[in-house]
């Protein structure tokens, strides 16, 4: 989809935007069927993939899976300022007719959200049954049922935040000191060339940090050595715990654009559903979707209090909220692995939601 | 001091290693009243310091203090490796003439112990009678422990390790692909120009990060911008949180040589009192002090956990140690800055303990 122009909260306005989907499943006569998932900060629109190459989220989504493809209309689509086939700074300008790079403006999750209702709207749908994310995608669920809250039935979000903590802003500085400090990004204008891809490795080290548990890495690894060289060597990595962080490095250096890391750590650190709406309580207010929140434990990024504290700011508030707080070894990166455990509370919230839909369409006949 | 050589544990032989240590207090008629003090990764030798320049560890340690300099005689060394008066790679090699750089060979905590050892010999010290250290401070008490068994009649390891567990080598090796990755360091070899000043700024950013907790952050700083231009800017600061940061990667930078950084990082590392010992349970049994270990909650790099398990091996063995846990907001860095609440502990341990010495040679007489 390309939408001809958009105007973001910024007041900058960018035109041509392209905007890559995926969707699985069929959308049913009623039009009551579709399903929003929102990506967090490295995921694209595959959500769910195909055999060949199946999507990040497959094990919870997919014909007969939690998330039935079978029953639901599942909709992914790539974030604004991304890199895997919606407009972010990679994308060549309209009218320079060279690639953004540093000019591409400073979007919020607010303004991904804004683009993500566009394509909902431009696929006909008045009213998504339900929007579901993690991380970074479940910042785009809770501000979803802040900005547009009679466009849902159903939020969930899982690991994530209804505003960023201020821990995670000084994680993401981190990172983004790794890559403004790397000579080769050039200010932001390095295509065609690779640009920053040290710091961005680094930046994507300090990441699996917070993603995962120190407990994991002690697991996995421990102090086992690379190799038989014994463990005083130089500068060079030693352990193995060493070669798999700088292996992730280099993975994601391989698919991911340096701008648009730094651009959606921006999003991040400005995700605060209650910015210019009077703070996070009077935001929560206008919330009218029934509200399935998960917590992880061990999440050093979006830890379960936080996610508690927003729950009970929600029921105070007399809406439908269930939590759950799941026991994950994995940590915040729980939400992409522990299907087995988050896949079943989903199911059956929406399920059970579905019935409620389909019975108040068919008394209001 | 000056030690004419010294064979590291790697097997290479470094000549004219040059010793800073700090002294306070008098070494009573018995010489049986000195106390060392290790230093953490960017310590030096000051702990007490004076009136104009107090040390690191002045809370703790002076006249009338919980380490009363009035009754022991307490002695501080920078470590071998480090940047403030004892040898490192930024010392000019004796024969070359010009600074080690990256040639300055691999130390590890045992090499560095090994330095303090010669220079409590220097001062014609028998015994010790505590050793007393935090962090990477206190690696070296465990090692202290562990290699000079007889050397001491107490050992106080607080918030650390008796040896690095998988996510800490994790920690130090993004700090050190920060460090790498600048093409300032020059392979290592960039004196007299300062070097890698951004990739040591990164890596002293996510220090911090894992020195202090979520909680603190979010009550010193939570989302407060840095000036009214509102959260939404460009690639250049916005959060109050990041200002702070930056200002600390910025004054380590002004005080401290990133090749000792990254040589100091690969000493944490290889740190295991267990290493070509048998292991950790196998290394314990050879301790003879009276341990008292402390650990401080929300510590992300030593988390009360390990020094439980290490405390029960001890306990298993045989040993005298006594274990306390305190609460403290700061988590790791507690250590430099809970004087109240380790203090105490600190001070009665001594005390008790000296009553016992005391005794012993009384009774001998």
């Amino acid at each position: 989809m390309v939408l001809t122009s958009i105007t973001l909260e910024c007041g900058e306005t960018i035109s041509q935007v392209e905007v890559t989907y995926e969707t699985s499943g069929k959308l049913n006569a009623e039009r009551n069927n579709a399903i929003l998932i929102c990506h967090a900060l490295t995921g694209d629109a595959k959500a769910v993939g195909d055999e060949e190459t199946p999507g990040w989220w497959e094990g919870l989504i997919g014909p007969g899976r939690y998330v039935d493809t079978n029953q639901y209309f599942v909709i992914t689509s790539n974030v604004l300022g991304g890199c895997a086939g919606t407009t972010g700074p990679a994308s060549v300008h309209p009218e320079s007719g060279i690639p953004y790079g540093a000019d591409f403006p400073v979007v919020t999750i607010r303004d991904m959200v804004q683009v993500q209702y566009e394509l909902v709207r431009h696929l006909e749908i008045d009213k998504l049954f339900a929007v579901i994310g993690g991380s970074m995608g479940g910042m785009q669920v809770f501000e979803w049922a802040t900005s547009y809250p009679d466009m849902m039935e159903v939020v969930v979000p899982i690991a994530t935040c209804a505003r960023l903590s201020a821990v995670a802003i000084a994680y993401n500085d981190v990172g983004r000191q790794a890559i403004l400090s790397d000579p080769s990004w050039q200010r932001g204008h390095y295509y065609p060339d690779k640009g920053p891809i040290n710091g961005l490795s680094v930046a994507r080290m300090l990441g699996m940090l917070t993603y995962r548990t120190a407990d994991l890495f002690e697991y996995r690894f421990g102090r086992r050595l690379k190799d038989d060289k014994g463990d005083v060597t130089q500068f060079d990595s030693t352990f193995q715990i060493e070669s798999y962080l700088r292996y992730q490095g280099q993975k994601l250096v391989d698919r991911f654009d340096a701008n648009s890391y730094l651009y959606l750590l921006k999003a991040m650190d400005s995700h605060d559903i209650g910015r210019n709406r009077g703070g996070i309580k009077k935001a929560i207010e206008s919330i009218q979707a029934h509200v399935l929140s998960i917590a992880i434990s061990g999440d050093l990024l979006y830890p379960a209090d936080h996610q508690e504290e927003v729950v009970a700011m929600m029921q105070k508030a007399g809406k439908n909220v269930e939590y759950h707080y799941i026991d994950s070894i994995y940590g915040h990166d729980g939400f992409l692995v522990e299907f087995v455990k988050i896949g079943p509370l989903v199911e059956s919230y929406l399920n059970q939601q579905y019935v409620r839909v389909c019975k108040r369409s068919a008394a209001s006949y």
